[in-house]
């Protein structure tokens, strides 16, 4: 039924941070299989739910295949677009926010030519601060103010239903510029971290919310993958000549 | 957020048939929420089951307010038109059947004028063939043919948001990122240039090719213009400590 070509559907990365409920993983996991995502992830779960949820009976391919991570950012290093969901409201937002029908779209464009991770928090809190600094955008589904918060496996359904809704989804065409993975975008994040560091830019008393800042300040330079190794190198070689180098 | 009115959301019944789980039906009810929608109608559901889903902590107004039936036809007597929803494919159907996009949008139509009831099946069986029988057409959510039927909450969530899914949506754009100026990237390339010299990744005699290098990389980055005093910050504090400052 879907619209989304077997590799498109393959290259969407469902990522469940924190999720602690095992009927939550085992509905996001149920829900991917209906549409004909398989790519599951969760990042440090509550472990007795993931194990009883993938215990399951009837759990499914989904969840056997599914990958575990210890931090978001190894979980999403593969993709070359990272977006996380929000009933908005709850927290001062520094990145885009998209409309859930909008928004899809332009994750169907970027799935036509490579990975994308969408992130899900937790039941709880939903996603942190520090969870939405490797986003590069958010996006939201239309729910009311008064009631903003959904649960969390009908997220994913309504989610991925719009994800393979559209009927043209099939017939888009790949982005010419292919973009720098999120991995990439990390290594050159640390390398400009202690830059900021060695240069005495950065207080260390800031340096968490700091860290999250520069992190987002990178993700909006929309970094080809062609010049990753060209900044990597600029940097390391600043951070060499700021700690002493060649002194 | 909604596309219908509050006259329209008030006029669709959600019809639960013979529900078992009381998960279920309260995750039903908190999809209508949600989305907007008050009226929940259960017909001879398990007893226990929505006993305990009122009961539920937090079950909200929508439990509270469902209105318990015995019958099909008497949960739907005032409604202009019934909609079965199906996962189709388990039985021989006698009805027109309409992909949710388009069954959704014939339904807002109704909506305007008069009362619509949208009947779910039990999580087991989904709804029989005397349950069909009341409906006018049938609607299906586009599953996959290997996985097709849904957990009950998330297809009541998934169908009540493609009826207020907004239908201009795909169309809006998001507040356009403003570019930053040519004259303010020239200034950050020079100053990345001098930070380049400084670190001695530069090599004189091939400066002048590097200059052109380094102009077209920082073209390529897209540099936000709310971004661009940060990054000129961040390079003068670099170049400040390369050329020896605070030593």
């Amino acid at each position: 039924m879907s619209t989304l070509t077997p590799d498109q559907l393959d290259r969407l990365r469902v990522v469940l941070v924190s999720a602690r409920n095992p009927l939550n993983i085992g509905a996001a996991a149920r829900a991917m299989s209906n549409f004909g995502f398989s790519r599951l992830r969760v990042v440090n779960p509550y472990e007795v739910a993931f194990r009883e949820a993938r215990s399951a009976v009837g759990a499914g391919a989904v969840l056997e295949n599914a990958e575990e991570f210890s931090s978001v950012a190894e979980a999403v290093a593969d993709c070359t677009l990272v977006v996380g969901t929000t009933a908005l409201g709850n927290r001062e937002l520094h990145h885009p926010l998209r409309q859930l029908a909008y928004g899809a779209r332009l994750i169907r464009q970027r799935l036509a030519s490579s990975p994308v991770a969408l992130l899900f928090g937790s039941e709880k809190y939903g996603l942190t601060n520090e969870d939405l600094s490797y986003c590069h955008w958010l996006m939201r589904i239309p729910t009311r103010k008064e009631h903003g918060s959904m649960n969390l496996g009908q997220a994913v359904a309504v989610a991925l239903y719009e994800l393979i809704r559209e009927p043209r989804a099939a017939t888009v065409k790949p982005e010419p510029i292919k973009p720098a993975a999120a991995g990439d975008i990390d290594r050159l994040t640390a390398l400009l971290l202690e830059a900021l560091q060695a240069s005495g830019y950065t207080n260390p008393r800031t340096a968490k919310s700091t860290e999250e800042k520069v992190r987002r300040l990178v993700r909006r330079l929309n970094l080809p993958a062609r010049d990753i190794e060209i900044w990597l190198g600029i940097f390391r070689q600043i951070l060499w000549k700021l700690s002493g180098g060649g002194r």
